[in-house]
């Protein structure tokens, strides 16, 4: 797993808003519904509102170029979703991902996270996020067929955490 | 799977807060915490202000003999959590469980549901519990391991809805 050194990971600003919208847009992946729902855990976020949930941007040079967000599971001790982690099409194939990922593990390290799972679609524009993960760590812990729609499984990815790491 | 002629299934009344609190006290399996969020999702269905919270009581000679909580799940069509199921231990023993999940069999295929899932604990207050639903026509789906906490594993089991049972 090589990151790039320009990589910076850093928490979310205001102004983030607009690029993050746009990085959701471009990868073609989420229904508008879905793009709504993460404006408004980015909008709760950065009010301050609501701690749950834990945004962290990557920026490449400077820019805007990928985030994610992530959360302790409620009536968990120590479990995490990753809720949402997009990387701009344009800076793709820069281990901007990857190095996303990596910081999330870090951070849970330090919350004493135990586990970390993340939900994707069997749909095909999830193709390139399921290999993803499985290249970033993650295993294939379970499919839910048919889960969102017909033809629309859930599929859950999990990933120990390990101080060793 | 037989059921009980004097058992009645019916939505919820204000007068039903008591008994079910202490019907999900005298299981012993749930933790103060959890039993606080029932009583919470009770209100909010009770007054009105959240449709997604199903909550059909069992009557059994016109006494409250035991509950269930179930809805569709959030960004999903036709896909259904039974969050609560709970029987008064005084009433156990009478097919009370059985009732309360036919009768959400039915009300899912009137809604269109295609699935039907419930998560267990693996502790055991809970073993009860998971044979339960394998009697009830439930499948195990997947255990996520430590899921809660240590030792404390996440069990879901699945169910299709089917027009046809």
């Amino acid at each position: 797993m090589s990151t790039n050194r320009n990589i910076s990971i850093r928490p979310p600003r205001l102004e983030d808003r607009a690029p993050l919208e746009a990085a959701l847009r471009a990868t073609g992946a989420f229904y508008d519904f879905e793009i709504a729902v993460a404006l408004d855990l980015f909008d709760l976020s950065t009010s301050g509102r609501d701690p749950s949930y834990v945004f962290r941007c990557a920026e490449l040079g400077g820019e805007f170029a990928g985030y994610m967000c992530f959360g302790e599971i409620p009536l968990t001790r120590g479990s995490y979703d990753l809720y949402w982690l997009a990387v701009d099409p344009r800076w793709g194939r820069r281990g901007i991902g990857h190095a996303l990922v990596d910081a999330m593990m870090v951070e849970l390290c330090e919350r004493n996270g135990r586990k970390v799972y993340v939900e994707t679609s069997s749909r095909a524009p999830y193709d390139a996020a399921r290999s993803f993960y499985l290249r970033a760590g993650f295993r294939l812990l379970v499919t839910y067929a048919d889960f969102y729609a017909p033809g629309d499984s859930k599929v859950v990815f999990e990933r120990d955490v390990s101080p060793n790491r």
